[in-house]
């Protein structure tokens, strides 16, 4: 698979007992990025499998504590475990001043370091970057200051044909020339059509996070055209004066977000805990756009 | 039911998606009283249906965060949920400083107030009483100051035999007299003899709860004699050095406890992650105290 998201929480502020707080593993190109951290969050790692090791970037859109009461835990045991690779995580410059003293309480000789690195609040930031994936963060308008995160593969290389190889005999630095997209000219001095040569690239995938924020049509230029949305759907639109109120979405409104970006797949998330039953959500969201399905706890969602 | 016993989490320091770690909730007539909590207790509360108003009093053993890090979620969510009678935090004297800063940033106009009580670490010392219950600590042995905590219920009233009131035409204050215990003298003269008139008092129950803790045999004279003990068992007996470098008991060891104690059942937990089968420590403690179980999350335990 060439990118997963694995749900780990997806309540809004009060969990129960089988839907935990904020806190999910998106995998893309072999990479494994936690978002949020709620509490519980190593429990449900464990619950889903997920090897400790692989996270090395946290990202934490806010700070409050139903996204990032989990980390004490995951810290402390990352620790005991005997970690020795770097966790990076990205959050306001807040948290590392909060953190400091517990970790020095808690969690003397980490064998591992902490290295924090403060989002900003203005305007898109590319915040990671490796050979294979970006991640920015952009601003979200909820009651502190908060960030959604994009994740973005990047562009991929076409693969060479096997029986191009053999048919034109071609050399190493022919072969890197056709896959940088250059034209390559046959014996009989004419182009030959790519599609002859190459298997054309994948094309790169992308993940969106939204969560939390009130209903800000600012990001849709932003997220314009991810594979998967996830966005915040706490409430139904009945409830939609409590939502501003809170600085919340309905799930009408993500679903609105959704359209208007011309997203493939909305994920809603974050849902408050008064609904015993989320379907009059999720039917409020596909009267807007189709592609809407509501996460639930310890699925994985994936795109090929 | 008189007393149980509610398993939130049973697992040491790494805890496992079924075994989380160190929670769980006493009810003895009719008071709820949270031991430790480890993360997830607020979910573990809401999976087993505890009502979050009961619970007022918290008795945190030691600061080791797999006996504390769900303490901040379950404040916040208290407060999210409106409540306002007072929390009573037993803990030691640096919990609250170390607290402060993340209630001050998180947990902003929380409605209720949160009284933190500092343990001492010398002797044994009622920490609570109320009518029914008293609260004990005991110094437990491990490395920070740790305290166990031992439930009694008070002595109990006998209930008078209703045919006696009739038959000896008993008075209130004859019957309040009686029920205290004071000898009854019938109209012929004679003293009436006691089990005519009441039914005796039930024996008031009692809990001890020991973890974390190196094999310590000053506990014995403390929690003599007690219906329950639940006692750490975080290792094999085959892992004896290991619990003596680390300040843990092994289950023969603690098995050793409760005989000695004579106690009334041993409830085994705190185990190391490194157990798929707690089979052999069960083993060898029932080698040397029969009325022993393994404890399992999520399970209750009760005595009638």
């Amino acid at each position: 698979m060439a990118l997963s998201l694995t749900i780990l929480g997806s309540n809004s502020a009060l969990p129960t007992s089988d839907r935990y707080p904020t806190a999910q593993i998106l995998r893309v190109s072999e990479r494994f990025f936690l978002i949020d951290c709620g509490e519980g969050t190593q429990m449900q790692l464990r619950r889903n499998k997920v090897n400790f090791n692989k996270i090395s970037q946290i990202f934490l859109s806010h700070l409050h504590g139903d996204h990032i009461f989990g980390l004490m835990g995951l810290i402390s045991t990352f620790g005991l475990l005997g970690r020795r690779n770097a966790l990076h995580i990205h959050a306001h410059e807040d948290l590392k001043g909060l953190l400091e003293p517990h970790l020095n309480y808690f969690c003397t000789d980490l064998p591992y370091n902490i290295e924090f690195h403060d989002l900003t609040y203005d305007e898109p930031t590319i915040i990671y970057e490796d050979k294979k994936v970006t991640v920015e963060s952009f601003p979200l308008s909820h009651r502190v200051p908060t960030c959604g995160f994009l994740f973005k593969e990047k562009p991929k290389q076409a693969n060479i044909r096997k029986e191009a190889i053999k048919k034109y005999d071609l050399k190493v630095r022919e072969i890197v020339a056709i896959k940088a997209g250059e034209t390559f000219i046959g014996e009989d001095g004419n182009p030959v059509p790519p599609e002859e040569l190459v298997i054309p690239a994948p094309k790169p995938l992308s993940y969106a996070f939204c969560s939390d924020t009130r209903y800000y049509r600012r990001v849709i230029p932003i997220i314009k055209g991810v594979d998967i949305l996830y966005h915040e759907a706490t409430f139904a639109h009945e409830l939609k004066d409590l939502a501003k109120r809170t600085s919340h979405t309905t799930a009408k409104q993500a679903a609105t977000i959704a359209r208007d970006a011309e997203v493939g797949q909305l994920l809603l998330g974050h849902f408050s805990s008064r609904y015993k039953d989320l379907t009059p959500l999720l039917k409020e969201a596909k009267a807007v756009f189709d592609n809407a399905i509501l996460v639930r706890d310890n699925e994985m969602y994936v795109l090929e």
